[in-house]
């Protein structure tokens, strides 16, 4: 029943992305506005499941947890969990509650990562660190992912719990992985590629891969979905890395340049720096071995990774992911959904421009 | 065959709590060195598990890590685990996983909490924090916090992730709450209570009700357990909150007076302030509303604490927990391991004088 509901068409755009106000293509809505109306009655009911699984007594709660997700965003990654149930025919309930459960997993990495990363905006807001203080963001982020995990047992599904608590682990060594390179202008590529996958790729590939696992699929079924969230994931985060130096911030609904002022090595930086005259490196090395870096000094780094094309560059990159995702997805049925999460693998890159 | 040699006696202590040097009792060892002997070579075991699951190719992560653990504390949680498990007959392997879960998830909100608490010394050493960086010590925690569900997702007990999971947004709800009612002098008794039985008594109640699950006892069985780890965690906490007042730093493997400084309000200082005099709670309130407290407040702090016996009735409350606590083991067999079981309820709040 759910499943049929979510495949019914509806001009009504249930969810408006207030975070990250996203590109209208000329063409028409966007893909994720054409996949939040296909999946609008599932979508409703993740964000009454968020609602009511964001509740406590303890008012600091649902207060903090409100402000950092009535903030928006766009739900990609529950979007995902429901469009991927969808698309394989799953009859049921459990794809709202895993849809949850992959939100507030996000939902508690955000709230740690704004104590990592000591930016002053999240989806065009400041961070919930900002108003009530680290540590009550540190807890609840650690009530959120917590929860998850009930969530996911209402499931009855052990193979979700194993999924998703994997993709945790992985996803705390991305971050720390990421933190312990801080300032290496020489990070190799390869190790660039395993930060992103761990931190960002994991959970998309969690949240498509638990809907063939509910839905009982095929392990060829299941692989294929988790390349599909995986292939997704790294060209989401690939183009990310590119926005911080080539967006604009009420787009991003972030600072562009954070990464730059953190002295945190991306694609586009490392690819500049390879690709740079000596005096070039030892610039860059000069702005990675300082405690910060100021405007001008972004205005220069920027003017370097233009010279190099290393944003066009990265987001290639990005295109040949999200082809890899879009291939992923030939085995599944024909259908309007599919349509849908192809062009939206699409989206994910041309968003960048 | 683990739960039987769990059961052999052997004078070798496997591992000297070198945290929180324990009080030596005229009569021989304390119960926590018996129960360590009578269990030690499970406890090896769990010290391996911990030792493996806390690896990662990030080497920040179980350096971190190791620094906590390493530090050694009682593992009086998974220790816990091991004991109940052994009393109701379990056999099997699971009792290991679950007592390195629980131990995980304790390290988890320890690493959390020294950024909450901004103390500067955790079981005689400086909190992870303090050498590594808030970043890290909030990641690592995730990481142990995601592991601990691998490790339960192991035992293949859904029931267990239901308790812990439970269990853990409870624990994130308490400190919360203790976070949100930081120098509120007037602090009703029942909330203090709610707050420890959250933050503390909530996985001692876990620790100890996983066992029951996985030995497959009665529900009555199973409530027990719990009733057993909760006035034991009550107790516990009571006593740690009177020791913040009466005891010597090298017991505590933390500075004394750590709560009066922080504006936390514990049971003691409830208790002088509601028997003091009207110019008594004048300085309380006074106290609690400045941005911090000194050597000599906390002096004359302790003075109106002993002039209204706060300790002692602390105590007195703490006693009465553990005697429900040891109550809540009659049912089951009377061996050596619910003597140990029992003469440990009464050494938490010995522990004090």
């Amino acid at each position: 029943m759910l499943g049929a509901s979510g495949l019914s068409i509806t001009a009504e755009i249930v969810e408006k992305p207030d975070g990250k106000p996203l590109v209208q293509h000329p063409g028409g809505p966007n893909p994720v506005e054409r996949l939040s109306a296909l999946l609008h009655v599932d979508m409703a009911r993740v964000n009454e499941t968020i609602e009511a699984r964001m509740q406590s007594p303890i008012g600091t709660i649902p207060d903090l947890a409100s402000h950092l997700v009535g903030a928006g965003g766009k739900r990609l990654r529950p979007m995902i969990t429901l469009a991927t149930s969808s698309l394989l025919g799953y009859r049921g309930d459990h794809h709202i509650l895993l849809a949850t459960a992959v939100e507030f997993i996000h939902s508690a990495t955000l709230l740690h990562d704004d104590i990592v990363d000591g930016s002053d905006l999240r989806r065009g807001k400041p961070p919930a660190n900002r108003l009530w203080g680290n540590s009550a963001s540190v807890l609840v982020g650690d009530f959120l992912f917590a929860r998850s995990f009930s969530l996911m047992v209402e499931t009855g599904h052990l193979r979700v719990l194993d999924i998703l608590s994997r993709a945790s682990s992985i996803i705390a060594e991305g971050e720390v992985h990421q933190l312990a390179v801080i300032g290496d202008i020489d990070l190799p590529i390869d190790d660039y590629m395993t930060i992103i996958e761990a931190k960002t790729a994991e959970l998309f590939a969690a949240a498509a891969r638990v809907s063939a696992v509910i839905t009982k699929c095929s392990e060829a079924d299941e692989k294929a979905m988790d390349q599909f969230g995986r292939s997704l994931g790294l060209a989401f985060q690939l183009v990310d890395d590119a926005l911080d130096y080539s967006g604009q911030k009420q787009e991003l609904g972030k600072r562009v340049g954070d990464d730059f002022r953190e002295g945190k090595v991306t694609l586009p930086m490392s690819l500049a720096y390879h690709a740079g005259s000596s005096a070039e490196k030892d610039w860059w090395e000069q702005m990675l071995d300082a405690d910060s870096r100021n405007a001008a000094q972004l205005t220069l780094a920027n003017s370097y990774i233009e010279r190099h094309d290393a944003v066009g560059k990265t987001l290639s990159l990005a295109k040949s992911h999200a082809a890899q995702a879009k291939a992923a997805l030939d085995r599944f049925e024909d259908n309007e959904l599919r349509t849908c999460l192809r062009d939206l693998c699409d989206f994910v890159v041309t968003r960048a421009y």
